[in-house]
């Protein structure tokens, strides 16, 4: 019989297959087209829009030697400019798209994707992530920085040179509040967070473990609503992604790109979401969020049942995953 | 400047793209095959599952001759046998997966889909999804039933012949709690039903609106978080799907059937989902809920910002959608 299992920080219920369990060969890959003709982020086109910032072997700004570089988004869903304007329409809201939206080159290569990074390539971009992240705060309109990854065209991504990106909200979004607010019930309840009884639990039973780092961990959370997700978390308890130290940056790009390499040598390849969790802008160290990482490989389609309940069937359970994602010989470099 | 536009019932915000806006070409068609070769929902081949109930012009029960057939889903996510155990494990809970997972076959026509059924065809289903509703709700482990078609495969189908489904759930899901926690707040505040308020609004401004029945009224919300989303709600409060009264099924029908012919005959037969979303059962007939039905059409991508953040960004407004499925020539029959 299937199995129902309850996600203690928000109280989603997943159903979890246990009577029919999906195999590698279930999934079918889809391909990635790399044409780098006409790439606006390939070496060369860096006058399409100016950076906002890079890291660069050599060569004067907006021009090519980066290794890792920002720009706006050309087409941003939020601008920089213009005044936030709130009002009330009859029974709705409507309030103006102010908000910061930019596109992390993760790599000047076309043709790799994050999995295929050395770890100092990868230590880089999560170094840009967070520069990005402690100047964007600085602007007091925003309430919330939101940095993820769409890799693949069923996740969403609408160019194929590999990059990341970072949207600043004026409002905490609903699923970060939702987080929260679970978050805040336990812990006043336990006295203790949420995601460090998770990460104990996880660290206790190991069957779904996948990375143990010296600072960060990462494993098959037991109520994965993806089939292969895998979650990130640093072991000490920290709220905020901006506050993560610098000793901590290589440990974290380690555990990235490793997981990342063996989803990808375990399913082919797949489409990809990742998204890092944390806490809204300007909360201190909040003892009852700790932020991380979601991965999320799509290799199955959300339909009417997930839509309209919040219910994921996982036909994978989270403990096969990890066995699976384990056996993948991993190339260091 | 794009717009946020804030969801009265969920709270939830959404991006309404005004920069850029999407036009019909900018949306893939789906190929949606058809073979029905080896169909376990064509006729003769009732045997392969006995049906729950069947309307038909002729022949005995698992015979062909039906209209409409009401099976147990052969790979159900939940399980109709079973004990109801609850546990928890550590900081996790689990459920056995008890329930009831059926599929209604919409049409003994493997080659047409809901869009190009005749009113009287359609309302056939409805009448299905009601008797399988006012059923189920007698069993006292179930607290929700969930009603939902999906089509095609980026909606997660996996069967080509047009079928809708139904689940019956041992919980409240937790979409459904929060817009009932939501419209609760509101009719708290405000002593009326937040759907009713918006619908008189709709029909106030009528710019969104694309049917206007006797009982029923679709329109394109205000906040849609999908291009071309449409709701169908009963004009009249009512709380439960299962209380609908039979001289209004038609309306219902011709509302549904009206509203996926105009997207067919605009878009070019996308993919969909569609969810019927009540309140939960023994619920009497709420003062703070209103039941209806939300018709998705999967045109664009979730990727990581509406992961990460519950926000969507819809890349066409709601008032040009309705003037676009407007504008479509309907088939009566």
């Amino acid at each position: 019989m299937n199995e129902l299992r309850r996600d203690p920080i928000t109280g989603r219920w997943n159903i979890v297959v246990l009577d029919k369990i999906a195999d590698l060969s279930d999934f079918k890959s889809e391909p990635h087209p790399k044409d780098p003709q006409g790439c606006r982020f390939c070496y060369g086109n860096e006058n399409d829009m100016p950076e906002i910032i890079a890291h660069r072997k050599y060569g004067p700004p907006n021009s090519p030697g980066w290794t890792v570089r920002v720009l706006p988004n050309k087409y941003p869903a939020l601008r920089i400019e213009g005044e936030l304007i709130k009002e009330g329409l009859g029974v709705f809201d409507m309030m103006t798209g102010v908000g910061a939206h930019e596109v992390i080159i993760d790599t000047p290569d076309h043709f790799r994707d994050m999995a295929d990074l050395s770890y100092a390539e990868m230590e880089e971009v999560v170094w840009a992530y967070l520069a990005r992240s402690i100047d964007l705060r600085r602007d007091k309109r925003f309430k919330y920085i939101l940095i993820f990854k769409n890799y693949g065209e069923s996740a969403g991504a609408s160019l194929e040179h590999p990059h990341s990106q970072l949207i600043a909200l004026p409002i905490v979004p609903k699923i970060v509040q939702e987080e929260i607010d679970g978050a805040s019930k336990y812990f006043d309840y336990k006295e203790r967070c949420v995601f460090c009884d998770m990460l104990r639990q996880e660290q206790m039973e190991k069957e779904r473990i996948i990375y143990d780092g010296r600072y960060f961990t990462a494993f098959c959370p037991y109520v994965s609503r993806f089939s292969y997700e895998i979650w990130i978390l640093p072991k000490k308890h920290q709220s905020d992604f901006a506050l993560l130290q610098r000793d901590c940056v290589s440990c974290l790009a380690k555990a990235l790109r490793d997981c990342l390499a063996r989803m990808k040598g375990l399913l082919g390849d797949p489409s990809y979401n990742f998204i890092i969790h944390s806490s809204p802008i300007n909360g201190h160290d909040r003892e009852d969020y700790h932020w991380h990482i979601e991965i999320m490989p799509k290799l199955t389609k959300i339909a009417g049942f997930e839509w309209g309940s919040g219910f994921y069937i996982n036909p994978v359970p989270p403990e096969i995953a990890a066995k699976n994602l384990l056996s993948v010989k991993l190339v260091e470099k």
